[in-house]
């Protein structure tokens, strides 16, 4: 069993009594015990309180030792990326002792990750070739602007001479071009995936879904501002209407195959739902679609064709042969309705897809999971 | 006069009594005033004592309002990135209102940047044109291995067959590949220096110089580690003599001009004496060399042919046409001994370089602003 060990240094120095010797004063990186229990402390001499707030779990106060350092031992958990931080008297604090923190919008929080029993899990960094990453500028003929995107080319990609098949992956509302590599592990997925022989080997494109922001918030000109859910132009139509903006740049800078059995187009909320009807109103460029936890419905009061006459849309782009028609949603998501109003629309129109029910809410534990059950299905 | 802005929206509502309303309860990212003074917030109700400890001055306690909110204002700052953070009753916190945060070595802090009064700093993004920025991962035959490392393309490259020259650009002891892009801000003082045609375009190769090491900490299948200063290979020989895996690689895959004045070398600290022995030895292929507060001496006990004979190799390197020999360190910097005697060396042979002696010690001020002064003196 592999684990990820953070602050290696301190686990090498523990043994069996991991638990005993942290409470003996060893600084704050959580341990990751045999068992996959996850033993948390923080130096806090002078708190009269401290509680852990640790995703998929309920708040836990923190016992204090004798010295001063406050400790908790979860119990085992799942494989999974976790994230975490502390609240001492009142004020949240992130782990010092663990450089390693992911922003999900406006808020930072400290973060670790259970690999499985048997193998790491999918997002995990392991000893398979990697893809690069890059950040690339392009310019938005429609739009009149450069935008930025993150592009993900398969190991490989720089010494052949292959064309690949392309997957765009869009981000959600409040997310931004670098949402999929940093909460959703895309990269560590696919290495992982197209290594084991599960996944082709693909480029996967992620532009920024916000056609008022030409990067990720501290990437473009309006500099170090705060990120925010709140954009002017939502979900009304530019985006969708200057996308192929971005299929046509990645057409002509990578090594693609420019057709439709060969192109795929995924995204979650938001994403989800530009996604629908990003291939809905262009049936002849997808063969692949996958809508995680998926926005369906317009916003009230947006008025644009993109949006109009989607069942007449939907019958087109199936029987133009739709290879898959990816539908994931978890139980408690407060999507679930829409989805499944639009999965009857489907059925009542007999218009053949894949479902995926899973447990959870709106969530990237779900989104990394859909993300990892769609890629084996692609390009096959 | 151009600002960045932390949380604009809180920002935005504030007007001249912006330190009043602070205390008046709002959240604690710093607000920047307009006469550059900065204000610090954080709601710690029940703390006794914070401190806000900030980049290049002394930790200051804040003041404790009524409500809870604890603050206080600078003097108006130089341009500059800024990093802090705040001690509460001695815990380490970041600023939760700022996902603005930076790595160096095991410590995150969050960070700010002071524009201009006329312009705005060389470290922001501005409206210009933006060079890309990819994770590239290259075969080293010499090391047996994968390794990963960043590339910066200027604006341009992708829609252009002209070919570039190369900056290859070193990272200190305890850094890592992304660490000129990250502290040294190399993406955005590239991108301001040649939209202000001060230097020309250039490729920017930025390598991992800890041979024991695949990719920055978190990225190589070693998993989430905590960063360390300590490598087992290091300064010993083996990064120099592998080097030229990544010349080559960067040859065979970037539009480069594959010429001794058309590459440059430069480092920081260990990557300053990289590029020290690295020209020294390879004196047919670097016109350009920069050494920023550069260690000079080899570790004692250290055996390798690549340290021996240095001033015999550096009078062969000069005599063979060194177009820029760029020296620059603090005045309180603890390489400084190393240097003058260096330069001594130098000035006996009659080998002439440029010498830059800054103020301030051994810290990425210096090298964000060595590598400003030291780009447009490239390939003239």
């Amino acid at each position: 069993m592999k684990k990820i060990l953070l602050a290696a240094a301190l686990v090498a120095t523990l043994s069996v009594n991991a638990q005993q010797e942290l409470k003996g004063g060893a600084k704050g990186a959580p341990v990751i015990n045999k068992d996959n229990s996850v033993t948390f402390a923080i130096k806090a001499p002078e708190a009269k309180k401290v509680t852990l707030h640790l995703d998929y779990t309920t708040d836990t106060e923190m016992q204090r030792g004798d010295n001063g350092v406050w400790t908790y031992t979860t119990k085992p958990l799942k494989p999974e990326m976790y994230r975490y931080n502390y609240v001492v008297d009142g004020v949240k604090v992130l782990d010092t002792e663990n450089v390693y923190r992911i922003r999900d919008v406006a808020t930072v929080m400290s973060m670790f990750i259970i690999d499985g029993e048997e193998e790491p899990c999918l997002y995990s960094v392991t000893n398979v070739p990697h893809g690069n990453v890059s950040q690339v500028w392009y310019d938005s003929p429609t739009l009149g602007t450069k935008r930025r995107m993150c592009v993900y080319t398969p190991a490989g990609y720089e010494d052949s001479h292959t064309r690949y098949p392309v997957l765009y992956l869009l981000h959600g509302s409040g997310g931004d071009e670098t949402a999929w590599l940093e909460q959703g592990r895309t990269a560590q997925i696919a290495d992982n995936l197209i290594a084991q022989g599960k996944a082709e080997p693909m480029i996967i494109v992620m532009p920024n879904g916000n056609v008022d922001e030409n990067a990720a918030p501290g990437d473009a000109e309006t500099g170090l501002v705060n990120p925010t859910f709140s954009h002017q132009k939502w979900m009304e139509g530019t985006f969708e209407n200057s996308f192929n903006d971005i299929v046509n740049y990645v057409d002509n800078h990578y090594r693609t195959m420019k057709m439709k059995r060969r192109r795929a187009i995924a995204g979650l909320s938001m994403g989800g739902y530009h996604s629908l009807y990003i291939s809905a109103n262009n049936p002849g460029d997808y063969a692949y679609v996958g809508l995680f936890s998926a926005a369906i419905n317009p916003k009230k009061g947006v008025e644009s064709p993109i949006y109009n006459n989607l069942e007449e849309k939907l019958k087109t782009q199936f029987h133009q042969r739709v290879k898959l028609y990816w539908i994931g949603i978890g139980e408690d998501d407060f999507l679930y309705k829409d989805n499944a109003k639009f999965t009857r629309m489907l059925d009542k129109n007999r218009l053949r897809y894949t479902y995926e029910e899973s447990s959870g809410g709106h969530e990237w534990r779900n989104w990394r999971k859909y993300l990892s059950q769609f890629m084996p299905l692609l390009f096959k």
